[in-house]
Order: structure tokens, then C-alpha cells, then sequence
């Protein structure tokens, strides 16, 4: 995957979705004629994996006057304590305030993000995981929240848009709809074999109408060697995937010869869920996770000023001055 | 507030935000030339407000076949119950597959923070709240949340974008910017009241350099009538606003005799917060609730086919057939 | 349910069964010429359902010298409280004394097997249950545990020998061994239709080799009104019968025409399983209840002597006397 | 011990003991012709201590065709895993369908007693448990129970019909009823002494009429060198057997010359309270241990066909096949 | 019960037990020539019964000028809620600066042992309690504290200068000492019959050599009908006083006829302990209770200046002016 | 500290303070002529550190027979053991029976303060304890008080009569009542520089009406070099001190060259609350000490005879006879 190119919106950069109090506060101190030097630091609540830092660079580098102005950062990815410093800006006040909103705003979902992603991966240990929650965001954010996904370790995402954004290509394998319009699985999947080009993997769905070990078999039977995957999906109704389920799933695959068929599971996977099918020996090899990454909460960010004009200050209950971190690195 | 008009972007149009296998599936459909006219119904996995619906509306109208479509839904900010059947979509499969991803973000996004802030509301029985929370999303979708937090009772938001939607002028206070760069808080709030106009209410931060009810007795005597509120927002590390701060600072400015100077109280504040603050008697005049609403998990959404062509099915686990559900409304 | 013939063995009279040191005792008194008439008095530690009395009486009379006793005791089945006297017993010590230990372990064992069941019973609420749990016993306890469990309330039980002992026919439906065996589950349930007599109802187990609501559409197909039931009894490692597949099966049942095919669920049914099924609203017509009744804890009772030659007198930490209790009837 | 030798009875050779649909099973098949040699394995639902399989080996020896049947177990006493196999029957199904319910039930009720036996053996570490709980088991399992307590590492049992099984003399106290009726502990005990052959130990039991500290001397007293031990029983009305009287009782019997006299202590013993005992150092020497034994709930069994004519199956949830155990032995 | 007289003491009235820094305080404003008529409120952390306002109010009638105070209080023994003012003084700061350590410590300490007893009376409901703790607390405060439990509601109290203090007859009954020493509890109790002057109850403990019930017979039978009670005491290391030990002397008495020998149980005692026995029906006559009561956590009290020369005023956290509470009375 | 000396009061030694029936048993043994030689152990009912002993052994060399005593004892301030023999005293009974009460009473309350004392010195690891809480306790035990946290570790005391009776000055700083009548902090502290004597050291309470850290920066800059500490008092109404909060006030003490001035913290500190600051780095340098210590429960203390001329004895429940301790020494 490699660096994407962020272009902030003209909503950001007009202020548009920012809070109506910064707006207040550049009218204030532009008609004040006050724009002092002012240093802002920017930390997370909880310890986390830092993501959306590219595009708050991005940001920055459209609105920061090039000749006057110092930032560093930590990189995208990094790992971060809570309440760490991870970004310091050094720059005429006016230039920046109106964009705190939108600073925070960023690194807080995709750290979000980012960070619940990299729970599963590490849960995971080894065993590739696809970020398959889409379904759980707003549209608007789809793209950013597939490209955190990946910042976190995930291996694919199922959405277009994400995947565009983080340079790969999709990761997807059928749905129930389709399965459910065809009548069969086995007719389903020999039609997506038909119609799909080769590069596309065959994973079929193998819960919709029959057992899940039975219809693993007249699939695998059905498209033989071209068969990469099986995906189990069994809904809470039914009792979920099981570990026992996917052992079992396994040695009827191998007694009929199909040893090189995949297993694929989603359904509520979270890293509780992944961990327990580790620890129990399930030969799964691959996780699909939905909510636990896109519906992950943010991780709060907080932006305070530290010094004005070279003075050290701070509201109550902060500590005036540059808090030091080695850690961070100039970027502009 | 009165409804807003939704446009569906045109990544949402083409499918670019949208899961890759509901593309693969109405490619191969096409193929296949099957395009049957099916019932998709659409649930959430726990109860609570619904939103998005409107924007979700705004979409299906594009999309669907006008000759050839029925609708069913409940309405933008109705109550609904887990796993209740909120939207029935009865049209040819092919002109809406590829939108389930949509369809089901744009609800779970919304109705999760819509709940949160009906959450907060009904704690509040009465002080108004406004939504605080944009600094923590994503500035894409800070427009939807700060309407999905009205649409959940909110008394007002803070997003210039997000206000706008919800056709509301937007509510601010002031930064603790805005005085750190002053450097003095009587200083910043002379300077707010002689440069914002008169329908802005003068509300004075009060906790950046002084003693909280020392502050409210000082702005109050330099703003007189023309101060509408103060609002208190101790950090923790100062021990956050305590139900107690709140009493005092109300008998000091009573005793001094501005009793017509209201209490705003924000940070890190929740039900839970909120429900302290009321039930040992503190008078707060208004809360800023940031996070809980902005950060509010999304609830998740599941769509399935219920009917093809007429005939019941469901993929196991699910009940075949249409789902009887009195409240839902044709709409289209 | 009539009234069974409890005969004691012979290893029971001889006192082989029982605690050594009775049988020192009553040889100690004898060589010391000591026969006293000694009352004794046996209360449960906890609360429950008598249940052995029937077979307590039958060996009393047996040994009680028929001029010289008077023996008080509660009914077969009825409810009883901890520490409440349900049997007293009046008559010289050496008749007696060998058999405490027979009489303790019968009302015992039989005692924790009726509460067990009745508890499933009253969780129930009317739906029958049936004792299915004899191969969690010791043969030789097979026709007590059924029995028990019928006195708790069972409407039948799976054991020709407990059947028998509570005057009723055996319950059974089929095991997966007959369907393992003849390889097909529709193929065994016509075989069965064809050898058992019109008497045996047609139950169908239906999670062998198929899904289960699949198979339950198989088998109502091939025997028509023949078939009484289909049994649920999915392995834990399928995540064990869920009551939404009950309502599942229920529903396609019904759908193709089914309705008068009755539910039956077994598999790891206990008072909270039983309680979760109805408050869902699970139409389960009738459950298989195991090793909740077979294996419930015995109730530990104790038999203490409160009066010796007309003598209040008890051991200390119990009170000396006859201890009253109207719900004691006369027996002998 | 040396190894029992264990009958079946006709109840369970008939099939009376069995399930019914066994029973049915087989005359099916019977009917249909079919008798195909059929692998059975068993295996328990939690860890123990295995116990029944030589009664269970009994049974087999009388029901399988000797020239055709393969039989593989764990000995008798041997540890075993939760879902491990212990026993693996491979012979023509008719030979052994119907006594499917025999085996699980001997080695379910066989093995619970034996591994609570086990549990407090283990607690004890060293110190002996004699098996006192037949007064809480039906007549009919007296003996297979204490059988099982021996198996499970027990040092003796009170049963008559439990200690020839086992091979061993049983052990014995003295009842509280021996002392009610001759009236005082002191003359109870001197009357024992005189009546029973020396081979049978002294243990007098001390808190019937007066404190056990003050009955411990009055009876070391009266009989000097032949007393081997007192009993501690005192009631949970009186606070039950504590660690400091434990120590208070050897200490006023080692002060007044009686320091080989033994402490047995009984009333409610477990695991969790001979723990107690050690690690309070209580000098206790001996424990007498009843319900937590004999009212020990039984350990499913599961019995599953995993061949059938050579041809490996399963039901759903289960693998298909031999599941390997290289810890099985051939016995038959 | 009649009011005692209270004298403050010289340390008091020097300021000798007072915090170093209210002398400070006084001679620094004596210094600056500044003795303001200044306003006091005092109040508890925690709701209870107060206690400890006749010795305070006779500390402030000694300090406060005669001519130019006015103190309004609860009255002693009242019940006082969390946080409500329970004095209120109003004089020259300089007379009564320095004692603001010894009014708080005295309703401190006394309010505690107050409401502890308090707390065991309300669980007796109506059964006597009697203060038997001063073994725990220093002989300095011994008077006071039985003083206080007093004022919570016992009936008598163990200490000779507690009960002059309070007006009434000191309560005793003997000590094992006696017992011990004299070598058996009849011969002792024989003993303190003869010597003691016949107002003083006769109440032999029963728990020093001998079983409890035995030694109430053995007593009841030696004083007959001079015999007042028993007093039961048993030792945690014997499983201390149980209600089934209470019940068992109770009928043992009255069955030997001593139906008017009273049961006083002590040991251990407090208001969970208290209500154990009363809810299991345990026939108590009365309870001793030591250290509940003299080791009550002392309640403490805050004092603050709330008006200073008329002027409303108050430190940080606290509201300025005097607090309205309508049960206060003026008491000077 | 030097050891103080105890003078035993009239009251103590005229058993005014004892339990009545020790008087009772005393007059009963004289007149029945009994005055044996009696060993008398005494015990803690939990571990602690050892206090009182002092003045125990005044009492005892006061009544105990010169030339017929033997006294064993731990040293003041020695750690103890839950139930380890702390005292034996062996002389005629009549000398030290009635004094029991005392023995007692003075080792529970003063044991119970050290002990606590001690817990917080162990959690503060070398930050000096100053015990603050002689407003929560009797004035008549002020001085044992304030003794007893100081033989349990703390480095000062506020009362005037306990650091006399330890032998050392006592610790202030100054009330909220001299700044409250003063009406600033600036100025109050320079009045109580101004007249205190050199040798008090400078420190000033700074939370009375302003926030604070400006405080503390205003009272530095006031007194300059001869502050020595900032007393943080926060109250509970606004959220106590937090270790943020001394945190940034030391760093704006320190940005404002005042880093000499050290920070006393005060204000319902225990040892968790200690723990709390340590663990998180925040630099106290002293910690004041209230109801934690002085609020302390006593820890009861029992008195058994174990030996009456020479015989080993005791009641049931304890052991007869001296109990080994290698730790006592003889001290009388």
C-alpha cells in the first residue's frame, strides 16, 4: 500500500464544517488586529494506533504560511500513549484556528478506526483479516474509514472507494442476496465463476439454504480445483460460527480430497471472537470484521495552545510551555 | 427545524462507496439475465431512534424504477425497536443491490447518533442540549451528525455545516483559545460583545485562568446585562464541574446580584453526568454534550431478501416472507 | 399414573447396604439387653418434593413389629421444607435402628430427582416434559430416577423399566445411530413408520445429516400426517437448538403446509433453558429434559432420635422432644 | 483392593434398563436386515477420574460375538480429559445398540463419584478419607458408589456391600443413636469396647451430651491405650467443627498423657474445607467425608457411531472417523 | 436518664489540646488588633444521631462573652442529616477561635458511638442492648463513650464512670476470670450469689468449661429461681453464639422447667448480627455489645466561617452566608 | 522523640473506668479469701503496630506487688501479629483484676492509631506524614492521639498537648478562618509572617478564594525566599486536589523561579489517596494526615488466664497454659 494523496474539500477549508466558535474567534482577533506566533499542541485521551495524520498534513500545508510555520509530527501508523503530544504547530494563530474542529475531527475517527483494526490484526496473530464494515458508516466516510482499516494492518477492505484510497484492490466474495436471486449455492457460485474474471477469488457463501458442511461439499465438488475459499457467515440464530463448526467444516473438506479450500469466517468477529477461535484450534484462515472496526469509537483528540508569542502559558489545569516529546518529527 | 433536501452524491450513485460484492452481484445478474423484482427488508440490531431516513428516501428516489417500486419506512427520528423492520423495498433487484451498503451506513451512522443525543435529552427532562461533539468525527460527516443529534432532540449544534442542514443558526460560546491569546478573560469577553453582532449570545468561558466563581463574578460585573450566560468546563485534571461548583457559582452570582446570568456546563458529559447534575439539585441552565453523541457507536443495520418474484424465502436463520410490521408508512 | 409395588430386597433387610456402625449398634444393644422404644424423626436439609416414601413405607413394614409401632409421615410427592419433619417413627430401636441408612438414601436419591423435575415442570408452564436422562444413572437406579421423575411432575419418560414402575408406556423418538445407520434421515423415519406399531408416535429427528429446517420439510413430505413431531436436538458445537430456530422451523413448516407437525427440543434442557424458550415465544410443544432431573444433587436428609422410652432427649445443636408438624399423617 | 467382579444383571441384559427407542432401534434394523459393524466411541462431557469400565467390560464380554468385536479403554481409575475417548466398541451393532444407555449411565454415575472422591484425596494430601455418604444414594448403588470412592483414592468406606465390592472391611464409628439410647458417651464407648472383636478400632464420638473438649478427656479417660480416635461431628446448629477446636481438643488431650489418641473429623467435609483444616494446621487426622461423594453430580457421557462398515461418518457436529487415542488399550 | 452536668476541662480551656494553628491564629489577629464578631456553622460528613452538644454548650458558656453571642444547635440525641448545619455560633471570633478543635472532636467522637448504638438498637426492636465495650477505647474517654451509647438508645451500659456520667446503675455479669479462677462456673456463680447485694441481677456465664446447655441446666438447678439469666458468649473459635444454640437452651431450660432464666448473648455482637438472630426467631433477652459501638468510626465535622462582621462570605467550595436550617434552636 | 512519661489518673487507678463486674469479681474473691497467682495473656484480634505498652507498664509498676510479679511484654511500637501474645502478666490475681478494662482500652486505642499512622508512612515511602486530626476525637485522648501517630511514624502533629507528651513541636500552617477574617491570602500571610516567631516555618494555605495555582504564585511573590510551602486543601465541592494539580502547580511555581517552595497536601488523604499521588508522579512533599489516623478503629485486644497457681487452664475456645512467645521480654 503506498501513500495516498489527501486533498482537503473546500467545506474544510472554508471553515464550513468547523465549530461557529473558531469562526468567532478569527473575526474577533483579525478586527483585534491580533495574530501572535501561537504554538498548538494536539494529544489523544487513550493510547491508540495515530491515524489521519496525512491528511491533516495535507490540510496544513493549504492553510500554514509557508515562510512562517513549524510543525512536527509523529507518522502515520505510529503508535501513541495517551496523552501523548503527536502533533505541535508553531504558527500565526489566524492561520490554523479556524481548522482545529477539522485537525481533531480527523485523527480522531481514524485513529478510531485504525486502532480497533490493529486489536483484531494483533488477536489475530498472523491470520489475515479484511475490513468488511462499510455497511456500519456513512457513505462520506467510507473511503477514510477502509484507509484506517489498512493503517491498522487489515489486509483488504471491501469497499471500492477504500481500497482506491489505500492503493489496493478490493477484497469480496458473494453475498446472500445473490445466492437467494439464483435459488441455489452451487448454481450461485458456478454463475460468479462464469462471470468473473480470473483474478477475482472464488469464495462462496455457504450458509444460505443448507448446512454449511453439506453445501462446502457440493461447491467444492462443483467447482473443484477453482474453488479458493469457503466463507461460513452462520447468523446468531443459528448459534454463529463455532469453532467446532469450522473443524468440523475442515475434516469433511479434507476426507473428500479438498484440502486446499480455504475457510473464511465473519459474523461479529471481534477480537474476543478471533482470539477464542485461536486458543481453540479453529483452522480458520481468514477473519472478516465489520463493526468492531468501522463502528469503533473515536479516540478523543485535544488541541491546546502552550505558548503565544514565545510566551509559555496554559488554561487551568494544563502545564504553560512546550511539552517536551523526542519522539515527534518536523514535517514542515 | 424543517426537513432538509439530500442530494446523494455521486460516489454513492456509482457504487464507489459500496461493498465490491454487491457490484460483482448485479454484474452477474446482468449476465445472467435475472433481474426479478425482490422485497428487501431492512432491521437495526438494537432499538433506538431511527435517522438517515430522509437522506436514505433521497436515494431510492434516483435509483429505483419509478413504474415498478413500492416503499414502506418509518419516519425520520421515529422510536423503533430492535430488530423491528424500519424500510421495505419492493422493486427490480438490479435497481438497488449495489445501494444496500448505502442504504444501511447512512441508518447506522445516523440512528446511533441520534440515540445517543435522545439519550441525553431524556436525562435532561427539560435543560436543553446542544451537541458539542464535531471536533470528534470526521469532517465529512459533520453535517449528518450534528442533524442526525437534532433529529435526537438536541436544542441546537455548533457546526456552521451541520446547522445549516438542520436549518438552525448554529450555537457558540467561545474558546479557551480565543482568552489564552487575550490573556485575559473580562478582555476576551469585551472584545466578543463589541465585535459580534447582537442576536450572538454572550456566553463567557470562565475557567481558563481563574478560580471559576471568582471569573463569573468579574465578567458579570464588566458585561452587566448584555452577559446571557456563563459556562463552566473544568478539565479533569481539575477535578471536572462538579454538581457543587455549579450551586456556588450561583449563590456568589445571585448574592451579587446577577441572577439573570444562566450556567452552561460542557465537558465529558453524558447521561449518566447529566442525571448527577439534576438529581442533586445543581441549576444548570444548558449542557454541551460532545462525544457521547459524536462518538456514539453506529447501529448496525442488516437488510435481507424476504420475497423474489412474489414467493417467501429467506436465507436460514431468517423467517421467509414479508415481515408484518403495522407502523410502516408507504412512501413511494 | 397408578400407585407401584415397592418390594425391599434382600440386601436391603439384611442390612448389607447400610452403614456399618448400625449394624454394631443394634448388636451392641442386643448383647446389652437394651430395645428401647426410640422415636426418630427425618427431615431434608433443604427444600423440595418427597419422593421415596412410597418405597420407605414398604420396608417399614416389612421390618416394624406390626403391635408395637406407630409411624407419621408426609404424602408421596408432596412439597416439603427444609428441616420440616416428613417422617417419624415410634417403635422399639432394634427393628429399626439397621435401616436408617436405607431410609435416608432412598428419600435421598428420589427426593433430588422429583425437585429437579418439578422445577422443569413449573418452568415449563403446561408444555410437557419428558425424562430423557436414564444414561446419566447407574442401570440399577434407572426405574427409581424414572419414576421420580414422573412423581415431579414428567409426562413420561424414555426407560421401559422406569415406565413400568410408574404404570405408563415409554416415550421415545429415534436416536441418530438408526439414522447413521440406514444413511439418510427420511429413509429411517419411513423405515421406522413401516416396523413400529401405530401405537408409537412418528417423532423424526431432523439435525443428523441436514440442516434442520430442510430436513424437517423432507420428512413432512414423505410421511405426510403420519408424522407426529420432529425432534431439535442440535450439538453444542452447532450452537445448540436456539429458539430462533424453533420459530424458524415453525414458520416453513407452516409455510408449506405443515402446521400440525409438532416441535419437540432436546439437548442440554434445564429450568433457564426452559424459561428462555418461552419467553421468546419458542412454540416448542414438548422437551427432553436429561441429566437436570438424572443427575440432580440427592437431597441429604437426617434421621435423629428426639425421644427414648417416652424421654424427650436429642443430641445437642438439636432440641429434645417430638417436633410438631400437623402436616404429618398417621401411615402405620 | 483387588479388582471386583461385576455381574450384569438381567434387567440390564434384557434391555429393561434401556431407552426405549434402542430398543426400537434394533428391532428395526432387525427387520430390515441390516447389522452392519458399527464404531462406537464414548467420551465424557468434563475431566475425572474414570470409573465403570470394568463393569462396563462385563457387560461387553456377555453381549458382543466373541469372533467379531474390538473393543479399546482406559483402565479403570485412569485420568481422562474432557471430550476424550475412553472406550471404543467396533462390532455389529445389533450385538450392542441397546445397551448404549447401560454404558454411558455405569461410567456417568461411576465416574462423578469417583472424581469427587478424587478432589478430596487430593485436598487432603495425605491425610486419610474414609467414604461416609451412603445414607444420601439409593440402596441399589450402596455399593457400586463406595466402590467408586475406592477407585477414586478413598482410604475406606462405611457401607457393608461398598466394602466387600471393594474387597476391603468397611469402616465404622459409633452412630449418635448408640449414645442417646444407652444415655452417656463415656458408657456408649466402655459397652462398644466390651461387645466388638478387637480388630474393629475404638473411635468414640464426642459431641452427643457434652463439649467435645471436655467428652475427649472423660473418654481417654475411661479407656486409655484402646482408644484409638475421637470423633468431631459437632452440627452446623453449634457452629460445626472449627480448626481452633480441632487444635483445642489435641492440645487438652496431649496435656492430660493422651497424645496417641487420633482426631477423625466429620459433618459436612469437602474440598474446600479439608483445605480449610490443612491450612490452618489443624492436626487432624483423619476425615470422614458423605455428600460431597456419594451426592456428586454424574459425568455426561456421549456415545457417537463415527464408522459404519468401515466407512467414516458423523453426525452434524461431530468428525467423521476414528478419533485417534493413542492412550486406549485393546481389551477384548 | 437525667441530663449530666459537663465541665470543660483545664487543657481544653487552655487551647493545650487545641491544632497549633488556631492559637496562631488568635495571636495574630489579637496582634493586628482584629476580633471580629464572625459566624460558625459546623456540620457532619455523614447523616447520624448527634451527640456531644451538652459538653460543647458547656465549653461555649464558658468562652463566649456573655453580652455578644448568640448559638443556635440541635439538641443532643437528635438525628442529623449529611451536611446540615448542627451549630451555629455567632460571637468575637477571638473567644471561641481556638476551641474550634474541641467542639468538632467532642461532637466527632460522641456523635459516632451515638449513632452506632443507635444502629443497634433499631435492629433489636425492643430488645434490650447494653454497652459493653469500654474495653476498647482509652480510659480517658471511657465515661463519655458509654455516655453516647446512651444518649443512641441502650439500656444500661458496663462502665462504673460511664453509668454515674449517665445517671443510671452500671450493667455487669461476670467474667470468665471469676470462673476460672473459683474453677467451676456453678461454684462461681454459688459465690457471686452469696456476695453480692441482692439488686445486682444474677446472670451466670455459661460457656467457660462446659457445653452451654448443659452448664444453664447445671446453674438453673444450683440458683433456682434467683437465677435472673444466662449470658451466652461462645468464642469464634467454637463457632461463636448461633440462634440455633439460642433455641436449643431456650427449650432445654423450659423443659427442665426454667422457663423465667433469660438468654443474654454477647460476642461479637452488631446490628447485622443483631437482626440474624431476630429474623431466625432465636429467642434473645438481650444483647452485650462492645465494640460496634466503642470502635465506631467518630463522625467528622466541619466548621466554617460563613459571615464575618455581617459581611456574607465563604471560602472556596462552600456557599457564602449563613445557611437556613428551621430545626435549629437558639441555646444562647 | 523521647520516651514520654505516663502517669496513670485516679480515675484509672480507683477502677472508676473498668467494667463493673472486674469490681464485682475482685470483692467476690476477697471475701471468699482467693487471691491466687494468676498468668493473664494478652492478645490483638488483628496485626498492627503495638501502642500504649508505655503506659500500661506506668499502670502496672503502680499496682502490681513488687516482689510477686513477673511482666513479659513487646516494645512500644513493635510490629504484632494478628493473635500474638503482646502482654503476660503473672501475680496475684486481686492486684490487676480489676484493671483489665484498661489494660485493654489503652493498647486498643492507641495500637488502633499507630497502626494507621503507620499505613499511611509506608504508602508515602519517605514524604513526611503529619497527623492533622485532633478535630475528630475526644480532647481528653488528643495527646495519646497525636502520641500514637507518631510512634507509628508520622514526623509531626498538630496538637500542642501531643507533641508535648512526644517530646516535640507542633506542626501548623494556617486555617481558612485567619485568611476568611483577613479577607486575602497575601495579606493574611504576611501578618502571620510579620508576627510568628522565626522559627515557625512560612507555609500558606492557598485555596480560599482564589484558584490555586495563582495563589500560590501570588503568596510567593509576596514572601519570596522565606515561604516554605503552599498548603493544597481542596475541598471534596471542588473535586479535591488532583495530582494534576499539584503537578502544574509546581511547574508554575518553578516557570516563576519559586522552586524552592515545596507543596503540603491535605484533605481526606489515606493511604490510597497517597498511593495515588506517588504512583502518578506527582511531587508532594508532605502529606497532612486527618481522620485516616485519628478516626481509626481500635483494634481489640483480648485478656485470657492461662495459668492459676501454676495449672495450665483455660476456657474452651483457648488453649491451657503459657503460650510461647520468643519475642517478649520481661520488663518488670
Amino acid at each position: 500500500m503506498k501513500a495516498p494523496k489527501f486533498k482537503p474539500t473546500e467545506a474544510v477549508l472554508s471553515g464550513e464544517t468547523a465549530d461557529i466558535y473558531f469562526a468567532h474567534t478569527v473575526e474577533i482577533l483579525r478586527k483585534e488586529g491580533l495574530n501572535p506566533v501561537a504554538t498548538m499542541e494536539v494529544f489523544p485521551s487513550r493510547a491508540g494506533i495515530l491515524c489521519g495524520m496525512a491528511e491533516v498534513k495535507a490540510l496544513l500545508g493549504r492553510v500554514l504560511p509557508e515562510g512562517n510555520r513549524e510543525v512536527w509530527a509523529l507518522d502515520e501508523g505510529d503508535a501513541m500513549d495517551a496523552k501523548e503530544v503527536v502533533l505541535r504547530i508553531k504558527a500565526p494563530y489566524q492561520s490554523y484556528g479556524l481548522h482545529e474542529t477539522a485537525i481533531d475531527g480527523i485523527l480522531a475517527h481514524c485513529s478510531g478506526w485504525a486502532t480497533a483494526a490493529r486489536q483484531c490484526v494483533e488477536a489475530a496473530k498472523g491470520i489475515p483479516i479484511i475490513s468488511f464494515g462499510v455497511r456500519h458508516v456513512h457513505p462520506q466516510v467510507v473511503a477514510v474509514m477502509d484507509y484506517a482499516a489498512m493503517i491498522g494492518g487489515c489486509s483488504g477492505c471491501s469497499s471500492i472507494a477504500g481500497a482506491r484510497l489505500a492503493g489496493i484492490r478490493p477484497s469480496g466474495t458473494m453475498p446472500h442476496a445473490l445466492i437467494l436471486i439464483i435459488g441455489d449455492t452451487v448454481k450461485a457460485t458456478l454463475a460468479f465463476d462464469k462471470h468473473m474474471p480470473p483474478e477475482v477469488p472464488r469464495i462462496s457463501l455457504v450458509d444460505t439454504f443448507k448446512d454449511e458442511a453439506e453445501e462446502s461439499l457440493r461447491v467444492a465438488e462443483a467447482l473443484g480445483k477453482k474453488l479458493q475459499s469457503v466463507r461460513l457467515d452462520t447468523p446468531g440464530e443459528r448459534g454463529r460460527v463455532t469453532a467446532d463448526l469450522v473443524k468440523e467444516v475442515r475434516v469433511r473438506l479434507d476426507l473428500a480430497g479438498f484440502k486446499y479450500v480455504r475457510i473464511f469466517v465473519s459474523g461479529g468477529i471481534d477480537p474476543e471472537r478471533i482470539t477464542y477461535f485461536r486458543e481453540t484450534g479453529a483452522p480458520v484462515d481468514g477473519f472478516g470484521v465489520g463493526s468492531y472496526i468501522s463502528g469503533a469509537k473515536p479516540i478523543d483528540f485535544t488541541a491546546d495552545l502552550h505558548e503565544v508569542e514565545g510566551k509559555p502559558l496554559a488554561k487551568r489545569g494544563r502545564t504553560p510551555g512546550i511539552t517536551p516529546n523526542p519522539r515527534l518529527k518536523r514535517i514542515m
